[in-house]
């Protein structure tokens, strides 16, 4: 069962055809919220993602990815070989009682297996139909493959992102699948809301390069200002100072002085009031102006004690700081836990599963993680003889010719 | 006039109350679907983020921040002092006809001005009300103030980015604030699609804290599975090689040869088909256990061509690359250019001004920049006239006493 009483989006049906990250990433944020998202799969081998390390053995020794289970929870399974005509006949049954449709594959793929967009509003007008692709649908670059690192090389977040006077890096998160799955959600909603105001349906495309540039943010906007093309500045802020990250005898620590008060309760946490009164680093300006002498003052005090101690002693005096927290200790940070952001899953034959909570806090329609990512097929049988009103002798039939 | 017959969300009408970013490109989000954003500033100085460089000038010579142009399109702007009682009071008749709030002032501060969700709701139970904090409205750190790099270096994601072996570095976009932004505008559509279904409204809280964590993807996974942490690791991908960034005689650009096929072409773009037939990287575990050997190959032939040259070939023959584009490259891309990511739109008394455009392309209600980010209080009169049935005598009577 994967009913839920008390979602937002509870009673919306969705299809989802997506592989590895954006699409899944979308289709999780549906379900968070209480919406019944069916992932149809490849017969035998499923998402991409279920055969990315590392893995986890269930009982009966197969292995199971952990990936795959971290962004596929409250989901159900079906497998449908979708190359196949009958597999495409089955598709359409199932589409003409859903509320919303999700596929990220290669433009033009579902014009070619007979499921698209202009075929299925056809059979269902109330249909959202969304797709996520690397480049969008249209355009001169509409056909090419797409990674994440190369979106967001081309998007120009990384040309931002490095070490100051370095050489940018990739963000170390897939930001350029998941920011394109966020904004695909947030527009399935949006759509959604139309659809209850209209009756109508619609299409909705995604591109995970439209996506970085529309996260750029300041970057963007200096250059069409300034004309200065921004390069990476590692650490610390581009108008406050001091905003960055300190050696201390052990971890580096992140500060943020973000006024003059801040400034000079810093100053006195390191025991340097004086600096505190100091016309050199009087205003953020002047600490501006004269960063470097300002840094080399900080550090070398700071280079004194444990960076766990300074962050102890600045956060009683109330300034922004923090250890760069690895995933051990974000894991085990109190606040996080205070907000319900780690929560532990029975995963059937698999043992508990810690997966990461859901962002939004809902007062009255919580969103909730209500069972683990599915096996591959989990809920074939039930749902195509609900949704498709396939019998068991039909399906007995499709499976042994690969089409379930 | 912000009247726009088609978005996806005409009709709905937002008092946005929130300053900088975070909340700013929620409330963004919200406008470019075609709800009515009203934007409630401080009168005479308004979001601080109208402080933030650098500026255009206006036609009185006023200088009009860019920053604050780029994530404040679409919206109107009201003038009103919330620490006042008058204004309190005002407040309170708005938000009677209004659908949503958002806030991001440190937890607490709503309360303080009594207009917090208890004592709206009492006014409009079907209010939904959405705040962004940094870290939450409970636990040990709620009260805690909150900057992006903060956030970022809480959150663990700084943790996972930076050059292989070398430091971490924070992302060059405030990822803190804007996926934070991101996940509101997703809970409150969540929340408006539950209030048409049962008239009731309710609180949405989100923390940036919490959603840095939501997007840490593989990294938590990979921790939990097999107990290492992760570091940062450059521009390399952990399962795909290769899948990283090479110098040329110009810039670097990154190449992803995701499977043996690629691999290949990718050999024969080189001129080095023999290399596509070496047994040392026939297959991709081969390229990971000979990976620099591979790397320093692929290297030595890449430096002699300029970077633009190789990536020309390249895309020819259909291997994904591209350069690590920097923001002047960005706004040239055709792609973006045929997606209409860059919008050029008249600023009343600065000018045409660039906007970077919708990355939500939806078929029968698109979302739209319908006007530029508004000049302080430019909305006042009309907004207080129509929603809180304010005279012009008592408007003119609250301007001379600092409450609008």
């Amino acid at each position: 069962m994967n009913s839920f009483e008390k979602g937002s989006l509870t009673g919306i049906k969705v299809l989802d055809m997506t592989r590895v990250l954006s699409g899944p990433y979308c289709g999780m944020m549906l379900a968070d919220m209480g919406a019944d998202v069916i992932k149809l799969e490849m017969p035998g081998y499923g998402d991409d993602s279920r055969h990315y390390g590392p893995f986890r053995k269930d009982e009966e020794g197969n292995d199971v990815s952990a990936y795959f289970s971290s962004i596929n929870r409250n989901k159900r399974s079906v497998t449908l070989n979708l190359k196949k005509p009958e597999a495409q006949e089955i598709f359409k049954r199932l589409a003409a009682g859903v509320d919303i449709v999700i596929e990220n594959f290669r433009p033009g793929t579902m014009k070619k297996m007979g499921i698209d967009y202009d075929v299925i509003r056809e059979i269902n007008p109330r249909i959202i139909y969304a797709s996520i692709s690397g480049f969008g649908q249209n355009g001169p670059y509409a056909g090419r493959a797409a990674y994440d690192g190369i979106v967001q090389a081309m998007g120009g977040v990384m040309s931002i992102t490095g070490p100051k006077g370095g050489k940018p890096v990739k963000v170390g998160t897939s930001i350029g699948d998941i920011i394109a799955g966020m904004f695909c959600a947030y527009g399935i909603l949006a759509a959604y809301i139309n659809l209850q105001k209209t009756g109508k349906g619609q299409y909705v495309d995604v591109a995970m390069l439209d996506c970085q540039v529309a996260i750029l943010e300041n970057a963007i906007s200096r250059y069409l200002a300034s004309g200065k093309i921004p390069h990476p500045t590692g650490n610390t802020h581009t108008s406050i100072f001091p905003f960055e990250t300190f050696e201390t005898a052990t971890a580096d620590i992140m500060i943020a002085a973000g006024n003059n008060s801040l400034w000079k309760k810093l100053c006195a946490v390191l025991d340097m009031p004086e600096l505190g009164e100091d016309v050199r680093f009087a205003e953020n300006p002047d600490r501006d102006r004269n960063h470097d002498e300002m840094f080399e003052l900080l550090s070398e005090r700071l280079r004194l004690r444990d960076g766990e101690e300074w962050v102890k002693l600045l956060d009683e005096a109330g300034v922004p700081c923090s250890l760069i927290n690895t995933m051990d200790r974000v894991l085990e940070n109190e606040q996080l836990k205070a907000r319900s952001m780690f929560i532990d899953i029975e995963h059937p034959g698999v043992g508990t599963e810690k997966l990461i909570g859901i962002p939004i806090k809902m007062g009255d329609t919580p969103g909730s993680i209500r069972k683990a990512a599915p096996d591959l097929g989990e809920d074939t049988r039930k749902v195509l003889r609900e949704y498709a009103g396939l019998t068991d002798s039909e399906m007995d039939a499709l499976e042994s010719e690969g089409v379930i």
